[in-house]
């Protein structure tokens, strides 16, 4: 269903300028529907969509678009017409796209929202862009503590803009600290003159508006909450975390830490500009630099055996290129592990073992293979078994070695606190490269000189 | 809080024996406190832990444990206790343990559950492991359309044991077919005597037993819903799934495609034995070392070039590797834009451009770095501007080719339906290496052999 069928008709017609059968294809889809297709369509394409929209469905469709490509048509209106879009949206919604501007852009923009939001707003600007407060909705149900259930009951039938979201109602003390929580079945349940502590859950799992948004997500999915509560240090009540800003927030962090294992920056953005993509890769790529620069160094002492079997050379890639997988895999398993909590003190031994183990005989499983299959490939040396039993254990030791350093690095990065997603790799490349080669070619001193 | 504040002293009082502190222990931390402390523990420990537990809390605790674990816990007990404490947690719950088990087991356990229990269970196991209709709960509320209002409070009030994480009301015809949903709010803030369809929302979102599990993640996260309804093909209502149980899914997916991307199998099972990890990363190798054997055929051509200048093989690892660093930074970016959805039709030209523009500058800047800072290190050649030459621009080209090609393979591949996060991997890196190493020394035979 959340699928437009023919975006590429949809377009067509947006070319083609009939704005009939536009408004026509716009009205058939929900407002989901039409945000996902805005986000995939170029600038022009996506203010010209959002004319035709009838206005009471702009701020719904604009909530529901990722926040960057939301900013980006926002930030082409006036800024009435801009303040007018997002008084619609939740405050926590607007916040998101109203973080993506300058502060110019923001000021001008905030002065023309209605007084109330614009508090709402600036107070949630205040938070971290990745903390509780940053994410959270001002919008919650507190009752105080000695109401009764029939006149929270009524307060609910009264209430107008309940977030759809809140499920909670959250009861709270004379200075605003949250004592417990109830949900409106439980109300329906009770006796109408019951005071609304009497039947509250007073075990209340919540955060401060400071807990980074990766803890939150963390604790939102061990406790399968839908919402969690957050509160100041005085455990006054500030506002609640939705599940739905949570499920964001764990789909954010799973690809920042997929994109720093690749060392290509943190966020994906499409139209970020070319810089800060440059600018994201660079320190990788000089790590790896200056890592290929010591492999040419250290290597430099087998100038002599490459000269007299220059097949050597041709065997370093994939010697190198093998070791450098194992690494990878050991070491990714090893860091995501870390991440989602499978790793921990007492398995790390076994953990090694298993790995060593597997780089050793899935080594000579391969380099058996390509040492026998070379020759068939018009590879040729003028020593044929030595340079096969050079490639098959040089190939295995590299491998080895690859897997104990791939799996301790993350390890020793974790324990002093360095983020291992993001340091591991060109560490481990560098590292296999150095003594894997250095490894293969000293094999190659001693079994070849002999015989050459 | 839902960290245990010392999980050593913990481990120490279970090893000294004092059941007296440990139950102490136990009962200051809560259900999932307790989860999260026996996922870390050796088998032994968690055994003598779950005995330590009050009975009542054992099945909650169990439930919310990683259903591995679970699983590993419950296959030690007798099958008479194993159903006792399964009978206790949701069937879903149920289903993620039981359906890590082999037939014999499994048959032993559901033979004493009570029958309706086990009746619910087997029909959970008979959908698919990842699909909707093995994720989703069977305890629903449902309502005939022709309720009112009244009577449907009175079912709320009655309901025995409503999952805590319903927070819908579905509306059903006499076929038993979804046709709307409503909320419990909103049947407190309507008349009555009005009958429920008056008041339900026909607008549904659902998905039906066979969607994939991520596609449902992915209508989850989209429509920020709390619950999507289960149905069948006849649209009648079979279940639902929960956001809790969403939220586990796409923190799989997540660890699924990292791992994927790796060519280190696709599940984070650190219990996994040797073999099973064997078998998951042999055909990646595989792929690497047909590829690292063709780089070699491929390069045979210029032995008379490294017996000439054998130093060209000293900078080999630094060219590739870095033209595989920029391969993995490209292909990274757009294997997990695919996954989110980030990268439609109309973006590919840009981006393609783009990533060759960065592989360009970001070559030429590593390249002539290196060439100008291994002359102080040593590495000499009898042409070093030759050298320096061909190291610059092999470089550049190097990593040109490989900003296309890790672009571009992710994009055919995912074209042509065939998962990009498997596939792209060996490919970028073995092309890269063949190219790139191809230019490389043609490079050098075109430049050096003039003046050498």
């Amino acid at each position: 269903m959340p699928v437009v069928r023919n975006i590429a008709a949809f377009v067509q017609q947006l070319h083609a300028g009939d704005e009939r059968l536009l408004m026509r294809a716009l009205a058939r889809h929900d407002d989901v529907q039409v945000a996902s297709v805005l986000e995939i369509l170029t600038p022009g394409e996506q203010d010209r969509v959002l004319q035709l929209l009838p206005i009471e469905r702009r701020a719904e469709v604009l909530g529901s678009m990722r926040s960057e490509i939301a900013a980006g048509i926002v930030g082409r209106l006036a800024p009435e017409e801009a303040a007018d879009l997002l008084e619609e949206l939740d405050a926590d919604d607007a916040v998101d796209i109203l973080g993506l501007f300058g502060p110019a852009q923001l000021r001008q923009i905030l002065a023309r929202v209605d007084a109330e939001e614009a508090e709402d707003i600036e107070e949630l600007l205040a938070y971290g862009d990745s903390t509780a407060g940053g994410l959270m909705s001002l919008d919650v149900f507190r009752v105080r503590k000695d109401t009764t259930v029939a006149e929270a009951i009524r307060m609910v039938q009264e209430a107008e803009d309940l977030p759809q979201t809140s499920f909670y109602l959250y009861v709270v003390d004379e200075l605003g600290r949250l004592i417990g929580i109830t949900t409106l079945r439980k109300l329906v349940t009770s006796k109408p003159d019951m005071p609304i502590h009497a039947i509250m859950d007073a075990d209340i799992v919540h955060v401060t508006a400071d807990t980074d948004q990766e803890k939150v997500a963390e604790i939102a999915s061990r406790y399968d909450l839908v919402a969690i509560p957050v509160v100041d240090q005085q455990l006054r009540m500030l506002g609640v975390v939705t599940i739905d800003d949570i499920v964001d927030v764990i789909r954010e962090e799973a690809t920042e830490d997929i994109l720093k294992m690749a060392g290509a920056g943190q966020e994906l953005v499409d139209t970020r500009s070319f810089w800060s993509s440059f600018r994201a890769r660079m320190p990788w790529l000089f790590t790896a630099a200056v890592g290929g620069l010591l492999v040419a160094v250290s290597l430099q002492g087998f100038e002599d055996a490459l000269r007299a079997v220059p097949a050597l050379a041709l065997f370093m890639p994939v010697v190198a290129g093998m070791g450098g997988n194992v690494g990878t895999q050991s070491s990714t398993i090893v860091v995501r592990g870390i991440a989602v909590g499978y790793i921990e003190g007492s398995r790390i031994g076994r953990l090694l073992v298993r790995e060593i183990a597997l780089g050793a005989s899935l080594g000579m499983i391969y380099g058996t293979m390509i040492s026998v299959a070379a020759p068939f490939l018009g590879a040729t040396a003028d020593n044929p078994l030595g340079l096969g039993l050079v490639i098959t254990f040089g190939m295995a030791g590299c491998m080895i070695i690859a897997a104990a350093v791939g799996t301790s690095v993350p390890l020793v990065l974790h324990r002093f606190n360095v983020d291992p997603a993001i340091a591991t790799g060109p560490f481990v490349t560098t590292s296999v490269d150095i003594l894997g080669l250095l490894f293969y070619f000293w094999l190659a001193t001693i079994t070849m000189d002999v015989t050459v």
